[in-house]
């Protein structure tokens, strides 16, 4: 029940890159992760560069690393850049990439579900397109705000 | 034209989970790259263990890799194991799983165009599910059979 | 047709490699990738030192990740610097190296078929001899200027 | 004097190259390095699947990294492959691939100068080619036959 459904996932992916195209964005690529850090929905427009995803996963997989949204983590990598460098390097190959647009989704009682990913425009634009994907799907985003 | 598009690789995974449904299978892992080796559609079922959907990558990452069908790769790691895990190496973080359910898709015309993986059932059913997937599509599965 | 050949390639080398001479340049590394992060040429000059390949196709490869020149990725560089360490991190072994000198290839319709990194100068002559090999083979540069 | 020059890497490559032609074998990889491990020279076929360049690496660095033709190794994955598998973890990224195509080159004095991998038809093929490279360049071959 309160686990991040494939469902929802979906929702939050199309509903992303419906307002993506709405809002005539360069192409995207949007991750959607449950709490444990397994993926749950992917999708990358067409045209996006090479390694588009890998950005996005790594914008997901630093939020829920550090229970932050990465806007959080953007500021953070501001204040202490050898801080989020060393994180990178202890999460691994999973990485983390310290700019907005990676978002927690949380349930309406707060409990963590899982995180979006998104990297393609800019990070403000990005992150703009993962809040309305959570909330199209009935649940909170938290962007580390 | 002839790259693989992002409605393509939906039709392909959209069918793949139709296909398990329809047979009862294990909750599926089901992951489409192009022929960059960039992730193009990815859903991962409800129940999926928590690795399930990076091995569904390795088999299709190493069927791009090698150019070859896991089923293929399958029949080379059990003559020369050390090879495969050699390779596996290489490719690094990206991996091989060298058994069933990682299937080049070619266009009509024996264009390579991407690969699909799957896991999460047997590997024989991993298979069928990206079969039907890749058909759906208009497109031509070879499996390394 | 529209993909990179090695014919192509290897007349962005060598072309490359005459300019640095003409010029008097220090030994180069010059590598070319077509537009799946595939090796297609590279050849490196006598007196080079040990890592010189590595570090051009460090330009090459996040020229491609991104979709950007290496000189748009410097500027990202100057701006973010955990930006780019973190997405280094992304792209794993292949990395990305943000100074001049990682150029993007297209057709001459816009496609992308490629990057060319080169590394031994300094980032501003490496850039301009990518520029001349790529112009030789009637290719389109895009430095990221 | 003594060293792998650019020009012998080149007359390695393209001859190996033609013989690979002649043969009417796959699509090949050819890469050289020389004795610090560092590359000269790698030229791949159009149609080469995706990894087939870090294959034919991995071939020619298992050879410098254990001074033996791939041959050899090969031979001591079938006795010992858990010996191979933990080389290949010990030497890193470069890895190491225990199958024919790793070819070290020596000096007429026995003088280790680098080595050649060849990936993209059989072993015995890939090998036949190096060979021809090695030989067309005045240098002496060492398959660890």
């Amino acid at each position: 029940m309160i686990d991040l459904t494939l469902e929802s996932a979906r929702i939050i992916v199309a509903t992303a890159l419906e307002t993506a195209r709405t809002r005539g964005l360069k192409p995207l690529a949007v991750v959607v992760y449950d709490d444990r850090g397994s993926l749950k929905c992917v999708q990358v427009e067409d045209g996006a560069s090479l390694r588009r995803a890998e950005i996005a996963m790594g914008k997901a997989n630093g939020a829920l690393a550090l229970g932050l949204g990465s806007r959080a983590i953007h500021a953070r990598a501001e204040a202490q850049p050898y801080f989020v460098a060393a994180v990178s390097h202890v999460v691994g190959a999973a990485a983390l990439v310290p700019v907005p647009g990676g978002v927690l989704i949380r349930a309406a009682d707060g409990r963590l579900l899982g995180a979006v990913g998104i990297s393609g425009d800019t990070s403000d634009n990005d992150e703009i397109c993962a809040l309305a994907g959570i909330e199209a799907a009935g649940l909170v985003p938290e962007t580390g705000a």
